[in-house]
């Protein structure tokens, strides 16, 4: 009965945003970096409003992960947590291998998890950057992305096309929907402040991924629709020390970027993929 | 005067491809990459055409670069060889330092090196993406010449200004060109058949590279220009395995392709830093 209201209630909050139509039924969706950030919030949106959904969380550590952990205790059903390092790519296979023998297939793999930096700051000029941070930023946020894609292609090109627009041409419907988190400061043609050199180049490589990935896994009879997406700036631990630079207005919460962010998946077609969107929808230049 | 009479010679067919203006005078070059292919051609064609210059050209394997040496032996005071591996970053600071002492700047520093993929093919779809491949082509592709653009910057900093256009309003002289050796297919916006993921991946994230290289180093009162240039496809040993797909009149030579990039750097202003072009000075997008 609890659980319920809160759906109503949170089913009422995205209306009154103009946000997408809610409670929908079905689907498997996978977020990877589920422990925290915009990552846990997808996990959230999920569990609240997909009736009958699956939502399989991933994260390094589920034990440290709090709140992750008390949506699963509220919703058991409907939430099942996975440990896997995204950096570690016997865990991405083993994972999907789990989520093979359990569901058969994947109709949304979100690419969450990303850090600016091992610091936790971006580089502010060329001296400070250094091999091994740039090396450490590119296994998190492009190569452990691309793995996931590598070992949950079979499962997405299988799955059941619950997430993103209907398509009236049933030979333009797709599978399932792949979405790698990205960042309007990883556009190449936007970037004018400079800076930022490994979060900057690791988001690029990633825009890569997502474009060729769109051209592969768009190429059979069963499609997957790849994109990259801008959350907008989030109030998140990986954006803490520049928050304060952002005017107030400009920083959404988890909660807003993650409802935006879904509005723009759950309306999306197979004309889209391989395309770089903002939370409002609007088209990023790469 | 055998080797007064190759200068004239190699000018008389600049001229007849209606490429630069030649035999220009000073400078100090530094390739990057120089035992082969593109490299070896931009220190060839630096030797050639630029009077009382220093080339500096380095390798991994200078013992096993025969070409250089051979060049080394016919233009001893023109072309220096330095042994440096672009993948291990002390010997890049170490090279830096090196110049530093024998030479105090730099005008034209020339990220050559490049591998499209650990095994010679580039993958041809997801199955063949491996983390270990693509953390390589990063390494050599990417990391690589960001550590030289970080190490050697305070040198293209005092630059002399000898290559590239001469402003007429002296505000707008730059002082030195930093080129990182791109590639069209590593543009996210022209990508239509996807595969080669590491190579892309890795130009896209170079390019952001680039990017962000003009904004920091034109921001103070001196100002290097950087772009990512494409050389067109050509003969080397990286794109061997498919020189059979493109036709002849489309595949340059290295010494065509160098000669056209030679033209595009030799007339470049600082109106241009920032961008990808290609070998016809067309713009490429990101």
């Amino acid at each position: 009965m609890l659980q319920c209201f809160i759906r109503i209630y949170f089913c009422f909050q995205l209306q009154a945003g103009n946000c997408s139509p809610v409670t929908m039924s079905g689907g498997i969706a996978l977020v990877q970096g589920a422990s925290r950030g915009i990552g846990f919030q997808f996990c959230r949106f999920l569990v609240l409003t997909r009736n009958d959904g699956i939502v399989i969380g991933t994260c390094r550590n589920p034990e440290k992960a709090r709140e992750l952990q008390a949506l699963k205790e509220q919703y058991p059903d409907v939430l099942e947590i996975m440990k896997m390092d995204v950096t570690k790519h016997s865990e991405i296979q083993s994972t999907a291998e789990r989520v093979k023998e359990e569901y058969g297939s994947l109709d949304l793999l979100i690419n969450s998890s990303a850090m600016l930096h091992p610091s936790g700051k971006g580089e502010t000029s060329l001296r400070e950057v250094t091999a091994e941070d740039l090396t450490l930023a590119l296994t998190t946020n492009t190569i452990g992305p691309l793995m996931m894609a590598k070992h949950f292609a079979p499962l997405l090109l299988k799955g059941t096309g619950s997430f993103g627009a209907e398509a009236t041409d049933k030979s333009k419907q797709h599978r399932a929907i792949l979405v790698n988190m990205s960042a309007k400061v990883g556009s190449i043609g936007d970037n004018a402040l400079g800076g930022w050199y490994s979060y900057r180049m690791s988001k690029a490589a990633l825009n890569m991924a997502t474009k060729n990935l769109s051209i592969e896994l768009g190429r059979g009879k069963d499609k997957v629709i790849c994109v990259s997406l801008h959350p907008g700036s989030v109030a998140t631990d990986l954006s803490r020390p520049y928050h304060k630079n952002i005017p107030k207005e400009k920083l959404f919460t988890p909660e807003k970027s993650v409802m935006r962010l879904m509005n723009v998946i759950e309306t999306l077609s197979l004309e889209e993929t391989g395309k770089f969107l903002s939370w409002n929808r609007s088209e990023l230049q790469w």
